[in-house]
């Protein structure tokens, strides 16, 4: 049995979203899309980790912001965060005070999140879902590597890890509700691991996985990449995207000129500081839920595939000689714009 | 509005589980209802992380073994652990090669996974479902407070963290599965946090939440504790567990003698090592899915709520001066042999 993926038969919507940023990612080509963006590292917190709290809070009140809601109106928040014990994320659950699951796929975190979320909307156990993924730049940098005080040099493979935030309240499609895009389809990832040891070079680490869910989920749903306008990866980057395409174009899956991709890539194309590229849960999290949100809901994107890319390693791991286990996540969405079926109530 | 139980309509059903425990829990008196024991903390690996890994391996084979099941048969694997980034749930992740969602409620964690599995069975996203939980002492004990070979002292107030782990099989329930428990109703935990700094004082921080979480199971459900043979908290030991039957007292609810019981008190009950009881995601992962599972079987047991607690601390927020954020999950189970509804079949 080669696997299944998940179909939702009533197309859970996604109906408003957050997107918080900090001081460089205004840098980003995208910021005007963004709902906010943070002035300093530091937010006035004592710490980057609260800091770090500090952008899903915000994430989170922005979203509820656009559809008047509170917290409880929240039937779940499915979030993670890269920092141990995803303690940014449980302190914004507290301050949310609405039922709370946590959850870790690293870079992955955001399609993991959006694609039990659909399920639990879809299968009726809720009503209203806000979920998402954040990182905090200095606060990853310290934990994984060194305070950025230190001005370690790094390798041109290595990536920049975004700070930021992007949340998205899930419902059932209603005409009532506006949907911005309706949840389709998900396909969850298996762990890949290529052998690669360096954490400097997470985009190669990730490609394989990104390359097996992609196949995967065309396999399994019957659709080929001519189905789709968009296959929109994470934070694979320069190294990692181009591995994943050639990966594909071996299985025979060819995409076509500007149909591929990459949220690490598109971030800040244009600044040599990030090396490869961004990464970061928040990298896709914050593009899928602003700017491609925003075209899926004009309609001048019919159909993408978002697929979120993890590397689930650790600074032990690491030390302990282990190589890096990878995963994607992926999760196929529509426009609302061009699908007359998405007013169509229940079902 | 007050929020929502999920309620499962077809009843999913736990098939099979594995439970390891590591040579410490030999010292048990469920031993006798565990799958396996290791006779070391080392298990043969290099690393204490890498023996937790081995710990899921070992729970995940067991329950595989007792189906004659393979990787392959397997649609999601839902789970985590204690340690930084969940990497050994990760890495065994990585050997079953099986869709997985990584999760993370600390000692909360098995209940988050089995309501989880639960909604993606009843909803028809997934067939057969593994979820579960683990945790190692000396991993824990390294990563949280010393390594166990400094001897550090602790309060009577501390708890011990269980080696081992828990896994269950779910499945849609028929009469071909012989189910030994069918999974009825989940409510999904919202943070509380009473204000406690003490690390060595779980049992007291958690209280409140297992407190909220069974109250509010109860009122969204329509129904009493008289509805319950049992309930079951996680790891609240002998400081929490009496706090949160004051509290329930409070709000109308006065359990009968011997209807509420903590796997903590339960799991080393005569052992002074311990302090205040057993703790860990394992604790209650490995007493619910062996010994509360038989009795389900059964029939001795008709029904029960399975609250696992956790504290969703890490050593940098107790550094950072936070107070620890605490989680409850609820999970309803009812025996298949005393519920002639459960052979029905399709609904």
């Amino acid at each position: 049995m080669e696997g299944k993926s998940w179909i939702f038969k009533n197309r859970p919507a996604i109906v408003a979203s957050g997107v918080v940023g900090g001081p460089f990612e205004q840098k980003s080509p995208y910021s005007g899309e963004f709902d906010l963006v943070k002035d300093t590292l530091w937010m006035e917190e004592e710490s980057f980790e609260k800091a770090n709290r500090q952008l899903i809070e915000s994430a989170i009140q922005v979203t509820l912001d656009k559809k008047t809601l509170s917290s409880n109106d929240i039937d779940a928040l499915l979030m993670g965060d890269l920092i141990n014990q995803i303690t940014p994320t449980s302190m914004a659950a507290r301050t949310l005070s609405a039922p709370y699951l946590g959850l870790f796929s690293a870079c992955a975190t955001s399609m993991e999140g959006l694609a039990l979320s659909a399920a639990l909307i879809d299968g009726g156990y809720c009503q209203k879902v806000l979920t998402g993924a954040s990182s905090h730049n200095a606060a990853v940098e310290k934990q994984f590597r060194y305070p950025t005080e230190y001005g370690g040099q790094k390798p041109p493979t290595a990536q920049w890890t975004v700070t930021g935030a992007g949340v998205a309240l899930i419902e059932k499609a209603s005409p009532h509700n506006a949907p911005l895009a309706l949840i389709e389809k998900a396909t969850i990832g298996k762990v890949v691991d290529n052998g690669i040891k360096d954490p400097f070079n997470m985009g190669a680490a990730m490609a394989p996985a990104a390359a097996d869910v992609i196949e995967r989920h065309l396999n399994q749903t019957n659709q080929t990449i001519d189905d789709f306008d968009l296959i929109i990866t994470g934070d694979l980057s320069r190294i990692g995207h181009p591995i994943t395409e050639d990966l594909l174009k071996q299985k025979g899956i060819a995409f076509k000129s500007g149909q591929f991709l990459d949220c690490g890539k598109m971030f800040y194309p244009e600044l040599p500081d990030v090396q490869a590229g961004a990464s970061g849960p928040a990298c896709s999290a914050m593009l899928v839920y602003s700017h491609f949100l925003n075209e899926l809901q004009k309609g001048s994107v019919r159909k993408i595939l978002s697929v979120a890319t993890g590397a689930l390693l650790s600074p032990l791991t690491f030390q302990q000689g282990e190589s890096i286990p990878c995963i994607a996540h992926a999760v196929e969405l529509s426009s609302p714009a061009v699908n007359s079926q998405s007013f169509r109530g229940e079902e």
